[in-house]
């Protein structure tokens, strides 16, 4: 990933932040992306059947037109809030598109905060004029800044590749600390391009980048009612349209798009809620795909590995009680082996002979460690992303929102 | 529950604790029950894969004859221990039946502690004749002390029931405090009776039992490797035999049984690490039962209502978020109800239009509270009991082994 500050803006993507107080002070809280004439665009949403009020007109506008503008603000999810909610998703696109003239349908909301609370849209109308009065196409990092909640850093990535002899360039942004573990997409992220492509194409092209990266993430297991990724593409760079996906530019355009989401990815396990550690887990020898997610998810989200992991204890019998509990009911243990980095820590069904304390101990006091599984049972595998369990975890946790 | 204390003794069962000095010093790691003869005897043991040694050869052991005597260590779990672990179960089995004069398999072991070290079976066969010199009837409150690892308070229970003008007792104790998702029984259980029980009666009267008790509590979520219950039935009371399913007796000997079990499984959740709250889920509603424990282990394991519960925050945002991604694919989310204790917090798909922030906080001040969810959907329920996350859980499983 490129530095923070690094970023290269993307042509035909201006971006604009404003402070409208929703819940903190003194920060911008509010985002406008305006999306060049003609860019396509598109979208994957959380799976959580309490899905928060602006993923439902998102998707609604997504399905109804080719949008204009993203309208984001941070500080209130306008989630669990019922019909009222819906209206004042609407209201805040309105008071947008009055400013623009453009139709209501063409821009997107998206929140993120507080779930339950009532979303104050006439702060957010308010607030409308001063963001779009700082569009720019330097606003990257500065919109990073705004959409952020108890995330410690701002998140973005940019990757530039040839097309046809022009440069283009994906760059994204994205935001998530906790409530983390994306079904879809991840809590917000933002991924644009200068490149022109056709919008079923470019659909294709998002949910094949978010399946390794944000839906391969998780902190705390808990998949959030907000969860949106928008990809956009503008077309402005002058390159051909991409319209076949055998096409090598769409593969390379794939290929940019993917890196730049497992940056992202990547970036919110390591600002996960009080994270001392980035975790990877790789599973393999599993009979299939979803299995192999089971056990990776399994060891991930328990809570007596994350503790261990923050002590930097290499209490591997807590990481094997995990697999044993991951559903697969025909489990042959003496064919499964476990690893820390290439420690191999259990072996036969039961602690590998030549395993010792001291090399556990070394693996488990870096800051990245990686558990390996091979369940001794096929060919499919995954990977995923996880962290520590600290506690800062709850007391992030228990203090946010009071 | 009755007081710690104020145990009854069950005819027919002693039990006598020693200090092997397995991993703790100065205090009692060994406890032997001895069944008088002619005992009945029932156990459910882990369904995790990697289920530890002593739970292989108890199983082993059950299903060849009926059982004599119980062997118990704490401190040390020999699980994820291979082919030695197993060698040195039956050790231990052996050197207990070696002194008493009994079959090897007339002994079931259990184990709980630290998963992955060696058993140290010569500590335990040398602290043996301690342990059988110490049995009496009385001797349950000091067994109950003996099996703790993690637990801050021994956990007993006793019930007194009339069959066929016989006072018959029944009593249990349990240990459980981390590590605790029973999938079917608890970390360790013995509960036992006097009543002259049939052993396919007792066997069906314990399942019973441990599925609204033992099977219908979670504090992390993580299964254990060694997780067993045993049902002792001694014959000694005097009672007409009981063998018959439909017999008024079976079914109140059941209802003894089950809520001694009741009891402890209360206990166990209570003295969960790190616990400052008991919290009982009722999940109504469902449309089939497996689906209610779906949505009440959703919200039972979600790690920002766990901390939420800790930190007294009726944050309800995050009760609906882990409904929404419960797996329920067609849930109609205007149909969901949620109440903390008797306030509605969730109605028509958002915040109940009559919630105050005070009533909820008033109900989440509490040290007991109820989350009640009506899914709308049919009339499956479920309940189950788990408690919250708190600091002191992170410092209890990052300092523990090390």
């Amino acid at each position: 990933m490129i530095e923070s500050g690094s970023f290269e803006p993307v042509p035909g993507i201006r971006l604009g932040s404003a402070a409208a107080g929703i819940k903190y002070r003194d920060r911008d809280d509010l985002v406008v992306i305006e999306l060049a004439e003609g860019s396509t665009c598109a979208g994957v949403f959380t799976r959580n059947a309490f899905c928060a009020a602006p993923v439902t007109v998102a998707k609604e506008h997504l399905g109804a037109t080719m949008p204009r503008y993203l309208l984001i603000n941070s500080g209130n999810a306008n989630a669990g809030t019922g019909s009222d909610g819906l209206r004042a998703a609407r209201e805040a696109c309105k008071s947008l598109a009055a400013a623009r003239g453009c139709a209501i349908n063409q821009v997107l909301p998206f929140s993120t905060g507080v779930i339950g609370e009532p979303l104050p849209v006439d702060r957010i109308a308010v607030a409308v004029p001063d963001a779009l009065s700082s569009l720019t196409e330097q606003g990257w990092e500065r919109a990073a800044k705004a959409i952020m909640t108890t995330d410690t850093v701002p998140k973005l990535s940019s990757r530039q590749i040839q097309l046809g002899g022009k440069t283009v360039t994906v760059t994204g942004i994205a935001k998530g600390s906790g409530m983390i573990r994306p079904d879809m997409a991840t809590m917000l992220a933002y991924v644009a391009s200068d490149a022109l492509v056709d919008r079923h194409l470019l659909q294709q092209c998002l949910e094949m980048a978010v399946r390794p990266s944000f839906n391969s993430i998780t902190v705390d297991g808990d998949t959030s009612t907000n969860d949106a990724c928008i990809l956009v593409a503008s077309g402005v760079s002058g390159c051909s349209p991409i319209t076949d996906a055998e096409s090598p530019e769409f593969v390379r355009f794939c290929a940019a798009v993917e890196a730049v989401c497992m940056d992202l990815a990547r970036a919110i396990v390591l600002d996960g809620e009080g994270a001392t550690k980035l975790v990877e887990l790789r599973i393999e020898g599993a009979a299939s795909e979803s299995e192999a997610r089971d056990v990776g998810y399994t060891i991930a989200h328990s809570p007596l590995v994350k503790t261990a992991l923050f002590a930097s204890d290499p209490n591997w019998g807590r990481i094997l009680a995990a697999v044993g509990r991951a559903g697969i009911a025909d489990l042959e243990i003496e064919r499964v082996r476990i690893w820390l980095n290439d420690v191999v820590i259990v072996r036969d069904g039961g602690r590998s002979d030549d395993y010792t304390e001291a090399a556990g101990q070394r693996v488990m006091a870096g800051s990245e460690i990686t558990i390996r599984v091979d369940l001794g049972r096929g060919q499919a595998d995954t990977r995923l992303l996880t962290c520590d369990l600290s506690y800062d975890y709850v007391k992030i946790n228990a203090e946010y929102r009071t």
